[in-house]
């Protein structure tokens, strides 16, 4: 049987102590960690970015299907992802955990140790965090903070007229992904003993359980000396960030349906679910992919890069954001992402 | 009638713009705010600390007495609590936010108000965050970020053999106020037209819903040229900060009972409620008072520092750590502070 140590036992304390122990660093930008009022760092010659991302049982993430180890890992990567987003590297994470009692001192090593693998591959040092009693499951909040060197960020406000649109990757796996599970938690009806079926779909559930941050691509579009004017991460869909982009450089934008890089699973997923790909592909979220813009003479170097693709280009602002169909039809862009805020989680709870 | 907004007619976005909107920056060392991946920041001279807390409903607060501007206020100063604890003063605050639907656009301005509220009495700039659906209730993340001259930086494991313990203010109160709230609370038993009854207790509410951090107590320091050896701030109790800095020291320590600086309100709600004065003001929690140790030949210029207290000494590892109560007994210290970990909320959750 397995060991189940309840989190009781070793009280807040004790249980930070086991989850953090034995834990050292990549940084030298990291001068204290875990075990004081805050963690202590050092900057003096660079940028520092900081991002937050707070993900909730039963709106971000359900247990059913995804094991805590990889809850860990995607949690930390989606931070890092946001920080590669500024052309930055990550160097610390903190995290706040609020827990319910059914979890374990077990459950939550396993959570843990995604984290700590994330760290450990991405090279970010867990410094410090809190921990605490939650009434309804796992909340998780995790902060991360990078730097870059005085003049290298990237921020979304940069895009220019004929700028070349590109993503990494291919998009709507993950979200693709997410269907596919949830298929397949439906059908199992709650029975332990159920096999779920992911033949042939394995890189579907891989991306949406365990995806990376695009460090690779950052590291190649500095080897080739390209600061992109504008960049964000994908994680609530192309259309939402490239509209965020457009807005915030005040541009419009084309880009080509025939150029979305779709992958192969995702669009037999696809067929089977009888959902519009390019739809899924625009929308699905979750893609952590990177979206920059190039200025227009990088064409053929970025036609080269590997996991790039170029789908479009900046335009004036008058012309608006519209994808081009393959029989040359132009559509108005439109953000219809993941808005976890737009569809509230029904509830039955008073006002305040 | 109140004008409500439902959070999903404005979408994430429009929600951040809204809560957002006008910010205007304190600090040099911030360099871009809400709207992109990250916040962009910069310490070319100093040493920079992070600290994450986290609150969430029904664990940290009640929203039956606690008004949302005040939990706003509060969650942001007991972040700048634990930088101003590092010797350190607070610069930037990101805020992670998870909300139920029974919360309207027009709740979460009254968060914000609070929260911009602390920023602009304590010159903190508020630059990031996350917003997001919650299944049940409301979910607060805040991540601080702090900065001092290099070597100012003060942290808990430094105390030595003969310093002088010190803490700021009065401790209890705190506590005593949410016996207080908690008390008034099954009196108006959810009758909305009930007035609880707070005369001569005004005090103790404050304590409990609006604490302040010891910035002034950080800068009478600095004003003296003294730098403590070690520093915590008292958000579990006395017991529990000091053991950790004892156990942090390798060093033990001897308080004083008659030296405990209580309130006159504090003990007459311990008298009325049959609670031990004592053992509230050393276990009590959120006090967000200042306890740190100074090296002995500061005794004088301790005694005449206004809002602080010396309250015993450091002593060798090896004498335990002790409170010397009125009658010249001595009683082992221990941490019976709030700790949210030992006591879990009973849940009817299934296992993960």
């Amino acid at each position: 049987m397995e060991k189940t140590t309840e989190i009781s036992q070793l009280g807040e304390f004790g249980l930070i102590d086991r989850l953090t122990r034995d834990i050292t660093f990549h940084n030298k930008s990291t001068v204290r960690g875990v075990g004081d009022d805050a963690a202590v760092v050092e900057y003096p010659d660079t940028e520092v970015v900081v991002t937050t991302d707070m993900l909730l049982e039963g709106v971000h993430f359900d247990l059913t299907y995804v094991p805590l180890k990889h809850l860990g890992y995607k949690s930390a990567v989606v931070n890092f992802s946001d920080v590669y987003a500024m052309n930055a590297l990550p160097r610390q994470l903190t995290v706040g955990l609020g827990v319910s009692s059914r979890f374990t001192v077990e459950h939550l090593e396993a959570l843990y140790s995604g984290i700590r693998l994330a760290c450990d591959i991405y090279g970010v040092d867990l410094v410090g965090g809190d921990t605490t009693a939650s009434r309804s499951g796992l909340v998780l909040a995790l902060t991360c903070i990078g730097d870059a060197p005085k003049g290298d960020i990237v921020t979304r406000d940069g895009a220019k007229d004929t700028d070349l649109i590109c993503v990494s990757g291919d998009l709507g796996s993950a979200y693709m992904g997410l269907q596919l599970l949830e298929r397949e938690k439906v059908a199992s009806a709650g029975d332990p003993e159920f096999i779920p079926k992911f033949d042939g779909k394995e890189y579907l559930v891989e991306r949406q359980l365990k995806p990376e941050a695009r460090r690779d691509i950052i590291e190649e579009l500095h080897k080739a000396g390209i600061k992109p004017t504008a960049m964000m991460d994908i994680s609530d869909g192309l259309s939402s960030e490239l509209l965020h982009i457009c807005k915030a450089s005040h541009t419009g934008c084309r880009i080509y349906e025939e150029r979305i890089p779709i992958d192969y699973q995702t669009a037999v997923m696809a067929e089977e679910l009888n959902m519009n790909l390019v739809t899924a592909a625009l929308n699905g979220g979750e893609d952590y992919e990177l979206l920059f813009t190039v200025p227009l003479h990088y064409h053929e170097m970025m036609e080269k890069m590997k996991g790039v693709k170029v789908i479009g280009h900046i335009t004036k602002e008058d012309l608006g954001c519209r994808l081009v169909t393959r029989d040359g039809a132009e559509m108005e862009l439109r953000a219809q992402g993941f808005n976890h805020m737009s569809s509230p989680v029904a509830e039955t709870e008073e006002k305040p």
